[in-house]
């Protein structure tokens, strides 16, 4: 086989230590060992092998699904991988499947809201894989509003049990991942009933198949709810529906560290405190923040690998033609999308901390960070999520038509993306919730209680609401504090110009509801001010390796400059910056896209995603495209014959003028 | 069965008439006649049902995609359906395939390219579909730079032949549709050489597949080049891979209209003009953006009956949940999409009348309108096509989870659309030869020579640069001299800041290669320009019907200011309008949403579809959606068996702990 790399001249004109960058975006040398020895297990194991996805039917597709899953399980027991390695594993097979729901769902809300005696009961089976967990939250009928779930679980004190029941069509438990086919059990979330009281959504666990034969139990309904988005994709995992008929569980099986259920039937609060359940939030949208740097910078590494190799116009004198990386209208849409990949890299590393930081004060009893972490985890994962499902299908684009075949890996990656904008809090839903915690620090602002962490900058309003940008050349956009300060003002002054608008209307709810749209843009704001703020604070770390800190400066301030650019009308109708200003952006834009791009294969090779886990045949890390494009093509089902099946019924008779009497 | 239209009252509180509005919007009494007539016919007809699209392998789509063509096509034979029906049947059976092609590529390019002789020899078989025929231009190393293709059609005088060659990989025929397994001839775009003279690209028919048994002729290797984006969506389609091991045809194949070879071996241009391909361009990117009307007008239809259905939130004392039809952040995405589709309508309708005078310009010998006309239809693709790829996955949002369901009709309708931004003209690429023609625009201004059609704005330049907007009061923005001048305007300025941009540079190629980014945004302005006005023209006409002319005035309103907030930062940079005024246009908006929200459902019932061409659970006409969500779970493939394939094998093992002893 010829191995020749066509990206070599590329990559000979880096400017940094690729290196040294791999650590970084890994985010330690553990990490990166750890993740670099995971991945090329993956890739080498043919069970992991993954071309075929998109052509596989449903059937198929899920039963391969359920063999990868336990040759991954048994691989990770005989290898004795720790904790960190499985989950390694699990990424970069690369696949949705019922673990996922399992290690990432189950298990924490056990974890989270199960009693020392209940975590000693299900965690050993469940680590083991004895029984395989769902989280059956949502229903048919509801989805963001979780307090509107209809499921019932009314407690009879006779038999000292808990009647789980779907009561309307509406109340059937649908989506839930791992529930339509495989799961034993589910924590399946119900409004608990005591004596005809209402106490609001409790979580219960619920075996819902026997484990001898894995058929439903008796009073269970339960199914897959169909095909969803895309060839391949989220198709591996059995969404499922589930309905109960008066399906009777041990009063034990209610999740009761912070509320229970005596014996009696009386409902009681705990002494530990409910917001602990923020806790996990912040835990499991700050996976979602890294997942949403992973799925990027996958697309952004396919785009700019096959932009360097694809060539189109402007040859002269037979000359070859210009690479299409090189366009400026490629760069502006490539380069910022390359840099909100490292963007998102860091800002996820961040939370990773805050997560940590947050449920440290948790267990000391101090709440104070809480509702500004929840805040900003909920509106990171709303723009992270937002951006990188766009980003995915922006490169796609950038790929021109052949990203549009299932080969390129470009289309599945985004029908696999795509529910994380909705999942764990539909966008849109989050920035209004942003939106209102803004709205409430800007209420304390006369009050003297100063805005922590992400918000403390609105403790210079008033600053804020006067500075003008001293911007006066295009350079002067690459000062950190002349970027920063912008965003802050915009920030600010749209927090600041909502809240007036807001005492306008009678009501504070109709207010909200008008204004709504004005709210998640001034959230918005907010939240790509973290985004920046982080990476700038990242460069201020001492970073080593030749060149790298160079290229990270030039990708944060590609970031904060493109969104400059991108919402100049917010940045103009604020008054934070002239047009004069707005056009210089542009112009130091231009001499950044400059900068990058003899950089930029070198930084897509930092994010080292092999072959197997980028799955395209444009994005080869040897560029060697045209030539494995054509050999794919021939593996399609459609391809096994030369004359098509069909041709005797339907085409040959079209031809011969015979459909007349033809039977179709 | 229970017939209730739970979307009843949202139908009582329609404002207008809209049996009028139907017509409106197909067109016509007439266009209206035949629409709804064979709509039905196709709805009615078993052979052409389509809900088990996503659901069905590769060769098993294709297979019911050649019936439903021999169907369509038997019907449309036994019925003497006049050529208007047949292309409706074609178009309500919503499924890409060879027929599209032939009807729509092929045939046209034999009229448009082939002298009348060859016109007389080839348009009967193919009317009659004795032969089927492909457009086979795009190479895997060639799509958007035609002028790059690689095969190669020597002239051999010896045999008055030429010889079809592939030289390289890069040269293999790539995309065309149909060609993969259907086609039986292929109009091949390939370099003409004649005595080792390269005369550029031309069309030449080539027979490529037996038409006794089907099989590929002697040096020619054609196959299907592979799955694409989606379930269901494109891969009804062969898209083909086509190489020739230097294939002979006779001279006469060559399409002769413009240029010729004689039987000597000279080339000659004819005295017909070149400039007639333009017509061509223009007549193929019309119907584009008439489809992205339909495309989004579809996808509108499912997220507005859906957003009525849905509930979420904002009960009070058990009353039901608040429709989120009813949030303003649901109008505020969801409108100004209903807008556009009206919009794209009727810039859709006014460009089929600019084919139709251009068209006769030409054949009057008079060229002076082509570039324009030209220009502008490459344009409104790039403009109507991104917006409604865009549009189409922003409904899908709006739906909410259930929105990635297939069943929802909105994941293919997505994947379905999308290529329409990259064929026939990248839109990026087509943005910049707009700008182009802008540039050459301005640059003439000075000249005397007044700028024609769309662009004869540009005449008041001097007064366009100077103009104050003059709204006070937020309902100031519902004058349409008021919006136009504020369009014309930013694009007057845009184009005329690029043009001085542009003079700053040492080379114009370098300028224009620098400021590509910039000019396309340029091109942006001028095109929605264009579509804003032909909306205000439409309304100047006579249209009859209670409330219907009102309706549009709101519509057209609501495309017009929701573009001037999105884009408010070209407004504001170029000193069109104020903060001030652009803070008014988002209250003018909000007043505007309420205005429509009662009639929103009736907007989109005008489109007259039916639930088979919608394809979509969650936009039915009657919002029974529920009971319907639930029973099309059930067909899954996944749930033919309780207990699912692969239980015994990887399941259960894992769960009783048997893995390690397993064969996987």
């Amino acid at each position: 086989m010829e191995e020749v790399d066509h990206l070599a001249h590329e990559r000979s004109m880096a400017q940094f230590d690729v290196e040294t960058m791999k650590i970084v975006w890994a985010g330690s040398q553990h990490a990166f060992e750890v993740s670099d020895r995971i991945s090329r297990l993956v890739a080498s194991d043919p069970v992991f092998r993954k071309d075929d996805r998109t052509m596989l039917s449903r059937k198929d597709l899920f039963k391969n699904t359920l063999r990868k899953s336990a040759h991954a399980w048994k691989r990770i027991i005989e290898l004795r991988l720790t904790d960190e390695e499985a989950s390694r594993v699990r990424f970069f097979i690369d696949e949705p499947g019922f673990m996922d729901l399992h290690w990432g769902m189950f298990i924490p809300a056990i974890k989270g809201q199960g009693t020392e005696e209940q975590q000693k009961k299900w965690l050993p089976l469940a680590y083991k894989m004895q029984i395989i967990g769902c989280y059956a939250q949502t229903e048919l009928g509801h989805g963001s509003n979780v307090q509107g779930l209809e499921t019932t679980a009314t407690f009879d004190p006779k038999t000292d049990e808990f009647i789980i029941h779907s009561p309307t069509l509406t109340s059937s438990k649908w989506w839930p991942g791992g529930l339509g086919k495989v799961s034993t059990h589910a924590m399946v979330y119900a409004r608990l009933m005591t004596d005809g009281q209402d106490h609001g959504v409790h979580g219960f666990i619920v075996q819902i198949r026997s484990l001898d034969d894995h058929s439903p139990l008796p009073g269970i309904t339960i199914g897959d709810i169909g095909m969803k988005f895309g060839n391949g994709a989220y198709n591996s995992m059995d969404n499922g529906v589930l309905r109960f008929d008066r399906v009777r569980i041990h009063r034990d099986h209610m999740m009761m560290r912070v509320s229970q259920v005596t014996r009696e039937g009386k409902f009681m609060q705990s002494d530990v405190p409910r917001q602990l359940v923020y806790g996990t939030m912040v835990y499991v949208r700050q996976t979602i923040v890294s997942d949403a740097s992973s799925a990027l910078s996958r697309a952004v590494c396919i785009a700019t690998r096959y932009s360097a190799v694809r060539r189109q116009f402007g040859s002269q004198d037979g000359e070859p033609e210009t690479q299409v990386i090189d366009y400026k209208t490629q760069q502006n849409r490539l380069f910022p999308l390359l840099a909100s990949a490292y963007a998102f890299r860091f800002v996820g590393e961040w939370l990773k901390w805050l997560y940590t930081d947050v449920t440290q004060r948790l267990e000391a009893n101090d709440f104070s960070t809480l509702p500004e972490a929840h805040a900003c985890t909920a509106g990171l994962k709303s723009l992270t999520t937002t951006a990188t499902a766009d980003g995915i299908e922006e490169c796609r684009k950038l790929c021109g038509g052949h990203g549009y075949l299932c080969s390129s890996g470009l289309p599945e990656l985004f029908a696999v993306y795509i529910p994380a904008c909705t999942y764990e809090g539909d966008n849109i839903v989050l920035l209004l919730q942003v939106a209102r915690f803004l709205m409430k620090t800007v209420a304390q602002l006369g009050s003297g209680k100063k805005p922590v962490g992400t918000t403390s900058y609105m403790g210079q309003v008033e600053q804020l609401m006067q500075c003008q940008c001293d911007v006066q050349r295009a350079e002067d956009w690459l000062k950190p504090s002349v970027i920063l300060n912008a965003f802050q003002a915009r920030a600010a002054r749209m927090s600041v110009a909502c809240a007036q608008n807001l005492s306008k209307f009678s009501s504070p709810e109709e207010g909200v509801a008008e204004l709504s749209a004005d709210l998640a843009e001034a959230a918005v704001a907010h939240c790509q001010l973290i985004v920046v703020t982080k990476f700038i604070e990242k460069l201020q770390q001492d970073i080593p390796g030749m060149g790298v800190k160079e290229q990270l400066e030039a990708l944060c301030n590609i970031y904060a400059l493109s969104l400059i650019h991108k919402y100049q009308g917010d940045f103009l109708a604020n008054g934070c910056i002239t047009s004069k200003q707005a056009s210089l952006v542009s112009v130091q834009l231009r001499s950044l896209y400059s900068q990058v791009r003899p950089n930029a294969i070198a930084l897509v090779d930092a994010f080292n995603y092999t072959d197997h886990f980028l799955g395209s045949v444009l994005g080869r890390y040897d560029g060697n495209v045209y030539p494995k494009l054509y050999e794919e093509a021939w593996k399609d089902p459609l391809n096994d014959s030369v004359v098509p099946d069909g041709y005797h019924e339907y085409i040959k008779p079209m031809l011969k003028q015979q459909l007349r009497t033809a039977r179709l």
